[in-house]
């Protein structure tokens, strides 16, 4: 089988990131940050070594920045449920994942915020002014992700960041698509909140995810429990991260993200992804050659979506499984998107590419999508 | 090191479980649920099994009552917050953990909620008794450990859960101690609610926990997000456990927590339990020949707690740690229980008892207790 479904989990992993899990059953096997005793504390510094980590590879000031979550999904919602209030209005992407839209749906339909979606555009211009048209008075945050997981289009953060700082608007990320590929730097950039899954360009195991930010003090904790600090106080404590991390954390997860940053720290994380870029383009290229494909207009991630005509997404999808190719069909939880992009009622069939793919790859899936193009 | 903190996570794993997780990054290294080619699929039967397996394991009537979680305490979290609206009374006991205590204190403080705190006793009776007086008319929910960590008292949930079904109100159970070491189900029990680590005594990986729930339908989702499933409407959809599961799960985690149950069934639940009460016995006994040792009540649970008299529990556990035994000092996240026991101020050293200690090792602990004893 040939995996082209990267975008929703990385596979395989780099070696060192199973390597690394087995290491947390055996060499790191207890609860950190619970005990005092040796296994406890050695299993809690390398923890706190990811955190480091995390911190340096976003360019956050430091690892009590760094939040460890289950999947990017939890990070945003800390961030969307953690912080607003009674009467704000958020401003989001016509791009976005359910990841984003559901939470903040979910909090107007209760009729706590409202939310504006501004209009996006291959034309960083026109997208920073339909997020500045979005603006109100009672604007708390600008929250969008960072590149569509249908289409691959990267937001030009760096220009939403300024605009969200020149109105007094805090501004959060979803970079489960760009983490690991495109460059993030929290404090270069002005990113207050940056969510992201371990699972996908960062080759961490799924159950990972991440929040860092530097306005963990402006959240309330949706979880609250035991931290292994300030036992004796009834509330949460106010400490970054016990804050925001209740309970055990992952410690397998945690120490194969480790393992994943040090994969694209060792590979260089631009040559990844210009390799990434380069298998994307021969698909591109390939794809744009074959009469009945009707391709989605093309960003800057290494994501191809497309349909043959006359064909639901599905049934393309399961045509390329038969021939040896994993690529995703049907809705890719961003229904703002499908709509923007025509395919609500089709769907898309996406390649998404990862640091293992080949060109060769790229070819023999252009072939596998030629001859599925001849079914009646 | 011998490690005698298996209440905080169990150490070592079977080796299956290991093997299981490594299976999820060679063999079902695809986003479950999210794609419809044979990898995604594969790895969505797996996590499927899985969720059938601790169905069975804890008698529920289906695998779409349970819910994979972070941690236990995202478990309670998911009953605390999910269910429990403005007015409603809850009863807990004086035994419980943070992840009881602070997120019902969070609700308290926000006025949101009143609780009141049952006072426990050894007599199962008494304790009943306790938790009928608190009972209120207003009172939705009583929800209670079913074995301390610190103390290792069972409450008898079995009486409980008439108690409550008798008032009209629901019951949950925190079985982060007791699960894969004392006999659960939820049917025949008449538990609404079962919260548990998939780390302790069910042997699977950390970043693993449950919700087992035939009450699903009344919890209000704390995350929205991805689902995989009607992706195109904007609400968290209501197919359980889809409503309670936002964005990607854990599927090396899981399919090491279902490796856990299968270790639990072929060595017989009932034979560990009783293996690790022998080792307690072994503890216990030793321990209380010790003049200068303070054993806390003991109860069913194979957990010993205990200080040396004049001496921080801090300290004699960092003297054992020393001489080679992993144990737990300090607090235990259970502020009540510390009151009760009258440890507020010196904590405690827990011995915690898992499947692969030995009484031998139990021997060897009450020799190293018997030299730290010694220190002036």
């Amino acid at each position: 089988m040939i995996y082209f479904d990267n975008a929703a989990t990385t596979f395989p992993k780099p070696p060192q990131v199973g390597q690394a899990v087995a290491e947390a059953f055996t060499l790191y096997g207890a609860n950190p940050g619970r005990s005092g005793h040796d296994l406890s504390l050695r299993t809690a510094g390398q923890v706190y070594g990811v955190r480091e980590a995390a911190a340096e590879f976003f360019g956050a000031a430091g690892p009590e920045q760094v939040v460890f979550t289950q999947n990017c999904t939890h990070a945003l919602n800390l961030v969307i449920h953690g912080l607003l209030r009674q009467g704000d209005h958020v401003v989001i992407s016509d791009l976005e994942h359910n990841s984003v839209l559901r939470p903040v749906h979910t909090l107007a339909q209760q009729g706590v915020i409202t939310y504006s979606v501004a209009r996006t555009s291959r034309e960083d211009g026109e997208t920073v002014e339909a997020f500045r048209r979005c603006l109100a008075p009672n604007t708390r945050l600008i929250l969008c992700t960072h590149g569509s997981n249908l289409v691959g289009w990267r937001l030009p953060i760096g220009a939403l960041a300024e605009l969200a700082a020149g109105a007094g608007v805090l501004f959060g990320v979803d970079a489960a698509q760009t983490a690991g590929v495109e460059p993030l730097d929290m404090e270069a950039m002005g990113i207050d909140f940056l969510c992201t899954a371990g699972h996908k360009g960062l080759y961490g195991p799924a159950g990972t995810g991440l929040l860092v930010t530097r306005r963990g003090g402006l959240l309330r904790p949706l979880l609250q429990g035991g931290t292994g600090s300030l036992s004796a106080d009834y509330n949460q404590p106010e400490l970054l991260p016990d804050r925001l991390e209740a309970g055990t954390v992952n410690t397998p997860g945690i120490l194969g993200l480790g393992a994943g940053l040090r994969f694209l720290k060792e590979q260089g994380m631009e040559a990844v992804a210009r390799r990434e870029r380069a298998v994307a383009d021969v698909l591109y290229a390939g794809l744009a050659r074959i009469p009945r494909v009707r391709l989605l207009p093309r960003g800057a991630l290494p994501v191809v979506s497309f349909n043959l005509e006359g064909l639901h997404s599905e049934e393309t999808a399961r045509l390329l499984n038969r021939a040896g190719f994993a690529l995703r069909g049907g809705l890719h939880c961003a229904p703002l998107a499908h709509q923007k992009f025509g395919t609500l009622e089709t769907g898309a069939v996406r390649a998404s590419v990862g640091a293992f793919n080949t060109p060769e790859e790229a070819r023999l899936l252009v072939q596998a999508v030629e001859k599925a193009a001849q079914t009646p």
